[in-house]
């Protein structure tokens, strides 16, 4: 079958694999009808070392299931499902409490290990925990914005709740990638009253504002600082929605946080200490978040992308089949895209 | 009047100082009957440069009201108080939301600016909102139970919500410290299952096991970190207590909580940034905590002194008049005394 391989920073090839198969009993095999490319993806898309092992890419996908191992009880060949980026038995203590990117057997696509969705298959472990049934066709409208349950929007969504967003409050978004306007959709969703997105892009930024953004701020560092200060009141928002991961976004979070707020972390940290242990103290801030347990908010998200409440699947601003997946990063990764969906 | 004042590291003395007066409407003044002396003290105690200002000690007390300024209604002469360390207007923003330690006209008792309770008699600002009457006579046996309301039980309690300590959970205590102990009375009062106290000291330990403790983990360092782990099932536990504030301490914390779990600072944080910011996402931890808003507690706090179910006065092994201040700090820093009440 066809796949995205990744070589090398900037070095992503379509190639012939292996055919994605039923390995164990717990498995399913999906054959991928909208995939897509992460904003994660492009971390190793910059860095990965010449020497580090190639791996299949993409951990986002709708499909419809081929076949199943002996064991898979809740779905079947010919459902149509939604993979979040990471499989999980849901029956561990992490999975019954929510937390399933945690989960004891579980693991995440695309990597060395697993292979991932930007692909004609993917192999599902754990198909019971991981995989969540649509009630839609294959051909409805709304793929796109189902395709993001498979993780931005559950992302944004962890970052919301790890940043305690409530009805009533102020609201920060850093970053205005497709994790940050998702960001936006699940403070607005939440009630938050006012949210302000802190990026640069003006096709983003227009985007952010259509789903609920009351104001942006485009300055960086300690101007953004006081810009955010300005626009909430004097001393800071109650939630930051971290969605970036550089040291420069969480030195900015936990600064334009007012006391007793909350930073939800949900971009990949590259830095390596969370920085300000004393002013977070005395500030009384909580610093919570991490992969979200996309599988756990599908429950309580997908009504509102069937009922059009939500259109997340407007991060989507280009098409592509495999052989333009190569293009698709470059494109991701030059800000001429937000998000690039991939029809295998 | 006569008062503890701390000139620089080691050197406290008790000397003659200025009357506490009322100087604002809002004021109250206070005879101090019980004080004590925190583990926070201690920090000025090792490294307060000469040169620094000098300061009137002390941050926890319960007196007697002697006279308020014109402005205050619900405290009057003759009542006994508790004051937490912490003085708050009860009105603003963070105060209505429980947050006394952020309040927008607030501050902190024992510094060069607002002089301390380990005196004859101490000024409270914004007596409205700080001070707290207690229902009992001044004799009461009760008195050094009620004296950690001003602090150690309510950091204590801090630490355990921050913590989200919840029935039925495993919880690590670090510090055998009067807040690490007063962390395991909170952590058995919110009914954790397992409560392993991370501290070195026989006497400590033995109070702690009274408290609650179900384990103690005397080891240091990576072997702590593998004994909680053994003890709390292979993981790590639901909820760390900070009680410390060192570098190695916050480490600890974080490579003992189990995913999804969190860690609730009280120990003034003697380190920079909070590290393994990278292993903290992956495992979806929750760091938050800061100085207590002790008044916000005494609702819930105080009817389980009263009633005898919790008895935190247990943390004070000495007992001394003003004259012995000094030698209390000593004792203290040199690990002699847990906690050392002080009856000016």
């Amino acid at each position: 079958m066809r796949a995205t391989v990744m070589y090398g920073a900037g070095d992503v090839r379509i190639e012939n694999v292996p055919d994605a198969i039923i390995e164990d009993t717990t498995d399913a095999l999906v054959r991928v009808t909208q995939a897509c490319i992460c904003g994660s993806d492009l971390w190793p898309y910059k860095d990965l070392q010449p020497g580090e092992p190639a791996r299949v890419m993409g951990h986002e996908a709708i499909g419809i299931v081929e076949a199943v191992g002996a064991d898979v009880r809740t779905v079947k060949a010919g459902d149509l499902v939604v993979m979040p980026f990471a499989f999980s038995d849901g029956t561990c203590d992490y999975c019954q409490h929510g937390l399933q990117t945690a989960c004891s057997h579980g693991g995440f696509f695309g990597n060395p290990e697993v292979p991932g969705a930007q692909a004609e298959a993917v192999r599902v472990p754990l198909a019971d925990g991981t995989l969540y049934p649509l009630p839609v066709g294959v051909d409805d409208t709304l793929m796109p914005s189902l395709l993001t349950l498979s993780d931005v929007l559950g992302t944004g969504h962890h970052a919301a709740m790890t940043a305690r967003v409530r009805p009533g409050t102020t609201v920060a978004v850093i970053g205005d990638g497709a994790v940050g306007l998702c960001g936006v959709i699940a403070a607005k969703r939440l009630r938050a009253e006012q949210i302000i997105l802190l990026g640069r892009h003006h096709d983003r930024i227009a985007l952010a504002r259509d789903f609920g953004a009351t104001d942006v701020v485009s300055e960086r560092g300690d101007e953004a600082v006081e810009r955010v200060k300005e626009l909430s009141g004097g001393d800071g928002v109650h939630s930051v929605l971290e969605c970036v991961g550089t040291e420069q976004s969480i030195l900015t979070a936990v600064e334009i946080a007012r006391p007793g707020a909350a930073i939800g972390r949900v971009g990949v940290p590259h830095y390596n200490a969370i920085p300000q242990a004393q002013p977070t103290f005395y500030k009384n801030l909580t610093v919570g978040g991490g992969p979200a347990p996309a599988r756990a908010y599908l429950d309580e998200l997908l009504p509102d992308i069937l009922d059009g409440t939500i259109e997340p699947g407007r991060v989507f601003d280009r098409t592509v089949d495999l052989d333009g997946v190569p293009d698709g990063y470059r494109a991701m990764n030059d800000r001429e895209a937000i998000k690039v969906l991939v029809k295998p």
